[in-house]
C-alpha cells in the first residue's frame, strides 16, 4: 500500500487548514496579577468561585470556558462532532464530569502539562481527517487540587523550593475549525515519552528539558525549519529551571535562534509574586497559548509560533515507588 | 467549506479498511481459571511478575503485551507512528512509563475501563486520515492496584457486594495497519458522557448501562443496521447487573436482536468463581476483545461484530465529594 510521503518524519502537517476559531481563557487572582493579565479574557475575583472544594471550582472553570467559546462563536454544542479535554487530577475527574453536562461526543486525554496541544494535535487531526468539522478542546487546573493531589495539602503550609513551580489557576477552551478567521493550525509533532532518569518531584523543569529538547528537534528536521523560522517558540510550562536546562542543550546542539525562545511556566507570573521557577498545570500553557500568544498572532506581532507543551508524567505513587520522571513534549505550529 | 455527509452521525466510517493485524493479551492466574482461558495468548502463572508492587507489575504486563504485539508483527517500534494508551492508575502511570521504553510517539488517553475502544477508535483515525500506517494501542489493569486506588487496601479483606465487580488482572495491546490479514474496523461510534445520577460506586454496571444504550442506539440509528446485523454485541464490562439493566432499556424501546447481546465482564469469570457481577478494569474488554471476539473472528464463528467498551469515570475523591458517576461507551464495529 502507497504511505504517505510525510510518513517519514514524526511530523504531521495540516493542509486543509484547520484554525482555531474561538477561544476563551479564565485565570485565578494572582494569574490576574501577572504580566499577562491583559492578555487574559477573565480574571475571577476569587479562586473559589463560591464552590464548597478546589475540585468543584476546578471543573467549574473548564464549564465556564467552554460555554463561553461557545458562545462567542455562535455555535451549540450539537454542531461539535467532538469534545476533548484532560486535567492533571487523578482520572481526569474535572473533564469526565465538565463533558457529562454537554452531549458532545467525547474523547478524554491525559498528558499531564502538556494535555493542550495534545488536545490541539487531536483536533487538528480529525478535522483534517474528515472526522468533523468543528472540534472543542479544553483544560483546567487549579493551584489547590493539583498541591493536595501532587504534594500536601496548603494548610500544612509546606516551604516550596527554588526549583518548584506554582500550578496556574485557570481553564481554557477553544474550537476548532474550518471558519474563516483565526490562526491556522499548521503542523502537530508528537512526541515520545522522554525519561532521563530524574527522579525529583520538586524539579520537574529539569526532567521536561530534555522531552522539549527532543521534540524541537524532531519538529525542525521534520519541516528543515530552524528556531528563526517562528517568531516565538513557546515551550510551557519548564519554568525558569527548565529552560535554562533546554536553553544548555539547544546550545550545545549548536542550534541558532534561542532568541526566539520564551516559556509560558516562566512568564505567567512576574518577579514580584513568589512562585519559585514559575507556572506550571494543564491551564499554564493553555492559557499563554490561546491568550498571550494568540493576541500575538492576532495582532500581527508574530506570524508564525511554535507552541510545545511540557508534561511531566508522573504521580503521587510513583514518586513514593521511586520511579523516575517519564516526561513528554508535543508542538503545534500556528500561522497568522 | 463542503462537509462530508457523515458528519451528520456521530459514527465514523472508516472506508480504507484499517485492520488489527496483530494482537497480543496476557491474563492473571485467576483470569486464567475461568471460561475464556483458551482464548488468552498468556495465563501468568502469578500475578506478580516478581515485581515488588502491584503497580510495577501492572507496567510490566503491558511492556510484555507492547513487545509481544511488535515481535509477532515482525515489527519495529521505529516503524510505528503513534503508541495510544491508557490505564486505569492516577496519572495513566502504567502506560506512561511503558511508553518510556519506546521511542514511538505517544498519545496517552484516559476513558476508564473504555480506553481501549478509544484507542481503537483514534488508531483508526489516524490510519485513515492518512496520518500513520502503523500503530500500537495497549492497556492494562491490575486487580490489586485498582482495588487500592479505587477502594480499600486489600489487605482489610473488605467484603465485596453481589453488584461489585473484580478488576481483570492483564494487559493486551494491538497493531492497527493496512496489512492485509486481520479484521477490519468499519465504524466507531464515540459516546457522550452520560450521568444519570447514580451516585454507589459499588455498583458501577448500573451506573454505565445508560451510557451503553445510548452509544448503541446511536450506532444503530447512524449505520442504519440493528443488534441482528452483528453476530456477537459486546459490551463491556457492564457486569451481570448492569448488563441486566441495559437490556431492560434495550427492550423498552422495542429493540430486536437482544439474543445477540454478551457482556466482557459478566464472562470473563466463571460462575463457578466469587467475583459479585463480574469482571472489570481496562484490561477486560481489551482481553475479551482481542482474544475472545477475535478469535470468533478468525475462525468465522462471527462475520461481524460490535464492541461496546463501557468506563465510569469516577475517582475515588469525586466519591467523597458526592459527585455522581458519569460513564462513557464507545462502539466500535469489526468484521472478518
Amino acid at each position: 500500500m502507497a504511505v504517505d510521503n510525510r510518513l517519514g518524519t514524526s511530523t504531521l502537517t495540516f493542509s486543509k487548514g484547520p484554525r482555531i476559531t474561538s477561544r476563551y481563557t479564565l485565570v485565578g487572582p494572582m494569574e490576574g496579577k501577572g504580566p499577562h493579565a491583559l492578555d487574559f479574557h477573565e480574571i475571577l475575583s476569587d479562586d473559589s468561585l463560591g464552590q464548597k472544594t478546589a475540585e468543584k471550582t476546578e471543573r467549574l472553570m473548564l464549564e465556564l470556558a467552554i460555554t463561553k467559546t461557545l458562545e462567542q462563536h455562535g455555535t451549540r454544542i450539537k454542531d461539535v462532532q467532538f469534545l476533548i479535554a484532560g486535567d492533571l487530577l487523578n482520572q481526569i475527574t474535572t473533564s469526565n464530569l465538565a463533558a457529562s453536562t454537554h452531549t458532545a461526543p467525547f474523547i478524554g486525554i491525559y498528558g499531564a502539562c502538556s494535555t493542550f496541544a495534545e488536545a490541539l494535535g487531536l483536533g487538528a487531526v480529525l478535522l483534517q481527517g474528515g472526522f468533523a468539522n468543528q472540534v472543542l478542546i479544553g483544560t483546567a487546573s487549579h493551584y489547590q487540587t493539583a498541591e493536595r493531589q501532587f504534594r500536601y495539602p496548603i494548610e500544612l503550609n509546606v516551604q516550596h523550593l527554588s526549583t518548584n513551580q506554582v500550578t496556574v489557576t485557570g481553564a481554557a477552551a477553544a474550537i476548532l475549525s474550518f471558519a474563516e478567521r483565526g490562526p491556522r493550525i499548521t503542523h502537530a509533532t508528537f512526541g515520545s515519552v522522554v525519561d532521563m532518569g530524574l527522579k525529583d518531584p520538586h524539579d520537574m523543569g529539569s526532567a521536561m528539558a530534555p522531552a522539549a529538547f527532543q521534540t524541537i528537534q524532531q519538529h525542525l528536521a521534520d519541516t528543515q525549519r530552524t528556531l528563526a523560522d517562528y517568531d516565538i517558540v513557546i515551550t510551557g510550562d519548564l519554568g525558569k529551571q527548565g529552560s535554562k536546562m533546554l536553553r544548555l542543550l539547544l546550545e550545545r546542539e549548536g542550534c541558532s535562534g534561542l532568541e526566539r525562545l520564551q516559556d509560558g511556566g516562566s512568564q505567567i507570573f512576574g518577579d514580584w509574586q513568589s512562585v519559585g521557577s514559575g507556572g506550571s498545570g494543564a491551564a499554564c500553557i493553555a492559557v499563554m497559548t490561546l491568550g498571550y500568544v494568540l493576541n500575538c498572532l492576532e495582532s500581527a506581532k508574530a506570524k508564525r509560533v511554535l507552541v510545545v507543551a511540557t508534561g511531566a508524567l508522573l504521580s503521587a505513587l510513583t514518586v513514593l515507588q521511586g520511579e523516575s520522571i517519564p516526561c513528554i513534549a508535543h508542538a503545534i505550529a500556528l500561522e497568522q
